[in-house]
């Protein structure tokens, strides 16, 4: 069968998962033939697989040819750099999420992307959830009607001061670029976004260092605005437990919950809209009739990698196009410009601004690791 | 046994329910003598009863001498001249919700009830509801531990523009001095801070005639804030199909959620605060147990009517002190200066700032009807 041969550069925690899902076959499309870490140590990790050539270089690896595509999954800050090398070689790029942590610098991957006519896909692992993709199908389906609010209580990202002890990198403004938002939350912007579209401009409230010894945000309330008038409200934290991973979506034609694994649909007779001008009893509501969709949530990685992989080899449909990394993360730029200017934000966010702002953050970082 | 004598102010929908409660029995320790109506037809609801009085002045029903305490049931405005003129009397009051329009004119009305020296209660009836109770203890024991955020979802005020059709004053800033947050969501308003306290200041988002032809809010969000950090969200809506009623609390000790008339409590076997600094695993939680308890919401109205009667007659406690209504409107009017001024709202709010507002918007009133 054929495979491409995939490359990962970065084996710490999220590239060591994946390189264990392709030996152990979990990626049937894919072998790894390369691993790169700028950590000689780091070569341990991959001992037992001798055909896995190891570098310490992202250019040699580059320059190698013994790799078809990249997975990228270094700390957020350098995804889009290694992502424009991997282009500028004609390498098919997976990067790990978030896309990157300005939307500025992701907007030139995507430019990069765009050029260099490669695959370019990105971890949105959580869009393989057959519960997320029956509520956007019926969101974008218009089964829900037009969209009215959006409510997601995504507080159940808890972690204790010993997670954040664990690498020096973490939870900095200059290692990781923030915090919840960041690392944690990313895959639910990206589920706010891929299901209910975006929103135009936020107001955002951001609780730094609440819960836990960092500078960065670990509490998180974001209040949203569509163009057609709808609302969101997205809170999420790590400093919560237990915690709650509830999304509600309102349209014209009804309601979706999604929690404790199960979509429940309540769909209206007529649409909401109508009947509230045609109805001459002013307390009824529309007749409601419901069903609900239970699914287990798969790992998604492999899944992810694999249509990757096959969309390299067939030219099949990738779970989430690279190039649309920049929009969870425009959301959460214009969450950080909002609190830090306690202001609106519009989307997509003044860059200038944005990168002006951040680098204030590192400059005024106090629990600095070196 | 022992009766008070109740004069009902206003025989509206309220007014003639409670009318109706008393004459039904359902409020043993008191009898109406007397009912009263600026529109001299509604002196048709009572024309079973030959025993009340009807007076189409409040002043005569108040100089009369046949009541011994006043049930007002008029528009939000008047409440407090009609309960400052009882207190004058010696006579004992109880009001409708919301106390009053704006904090101002309640706060003067609470000065004249701790002058009076009469019992003074307000008409929050949903504080019978066993659940609400039973979350208010769980909070204010400490058994939560320390509040870290409540989200309460109430979007099940459904009105349709036939309701808001039927009634000239309804929902114009003249004649209601509000929308959902004056009309509807004022018991919501208060089991929030009766449960969880004052929030010091809010964010607040109204959108002004969003879902039907009038000139106040049927779509709310509040974000708020506490003095120890803790956050809040409050969403309200008459313009939602089917809506949600579900009210999340957390704490230092663990989580509380209500909804479908059940209240679920995940109690955290170490309190989290202590838990985040000595566990030395990052991705471990504190243990947690559960339990729920579930009750039916009363109707609560004869049972707060009950309980100021026997106030009266026995010194017993009342449901809900009258003076307490204006913690839930300085909620709703912090709400209402923020959307204004798009800015931060302190609370208590700024007075004469909130009136000069609220002038502008009747002055600007589109929808005014005759």
């Amino acid at each position: 069968m054929e495979q491409i041969r995939l490359g990962i550069i970065g084996i710490g925690n999220m590239g060591n998962g994946h390189f264990h899902n392709v030996m152990e076959g979990k990626v049937p499309s894919a072998r790894v033939t390369a691993v790169c870490d700028i950590d000689p140590a780091k070569k341990d990790r991959i001992r037992e697989y001798p055909e896995v050539r190891f570098f310490e270089n992202v250019d040699e690896l580059l320059a190698s040819g013994c790799i078809d595509a990249a997975l990228i999954a270094v700390p957020h800050y350098d995804h889009p750099a290694i992502a424009m090398k991997c282009f500028a070689k004609g390498i098919h790029v997976m990067t790990e999420k978030p896309a990157g942590v300005y939307a500025k610098q992701v907007r030139e991957m995507n430019e990069a992307a765009d050029r260099a006519g490669v695959r370019f896909g990105i971890m949105f692992n959580q869009r393989t959830n057959p519960i997320y993709a029956r509520a956007r199908e019926i969101v974008q389906s218009g089964a829900l009607g037009e969209l009215k609010r959006m409510v997601w209580i995504i507080t159940n990202w808890y972690r204790t001061q010993a997670y954040y002890d664990s690498g020096t990198w973490r939870a900095t403004w200059s290692g990781e670029g923030g915090g919840v938002l960041l690392n944690q939350a990313p895959h639910n912007l990206d589920l706010w976004q891929w299901i209910c579209g975006m929103p135009k401009r936020v107001r955002a409230f951001c609780s730094f260092g609440k819960y836990h010894r960092i500078d960065v945000e670990d509490d998180v309330t974001i209040y949203g605005e569509y163009e057609n008038g709808a609302t969101a409200v997205f809170i999420t934290t790590t400093g919560e437990a237990p915690g709650t991973n509830r999304l509600e979506i309102s349209g014209d034609r009804g309601k979706i919950v999604v929690e404790h694994g199960k979509l429940c649909f309540w769909k209206l007779a007529e649409p909401e809209r109508s009947f509230c001008f045609t109805s001459t009893e002013g307390f009824k509501t529309p007749d409601t009739s419901y069903e609900e969709f239970a699914a287990e949530a798969p790992d998604g990685h492999p899944e992810v990698l694999e249509a990757f992989a096959r969309s390299i080899l067939y030219g099949e449909p990738m779970i989430a196009d690279g190039r649309e990394g920049i929009r969870s993360l425009s959301i959460s730029n214009a969450a950080y410009l909002s609190a830090w200017t306690d202001d609106w934000a519009e989307i997509p966010t003044d860059e200038e601004l944005f990168c002006k702002y951040l680098e204030q953050q590192c400059a005024n970082e106090t629990q600095k690791k070196e």
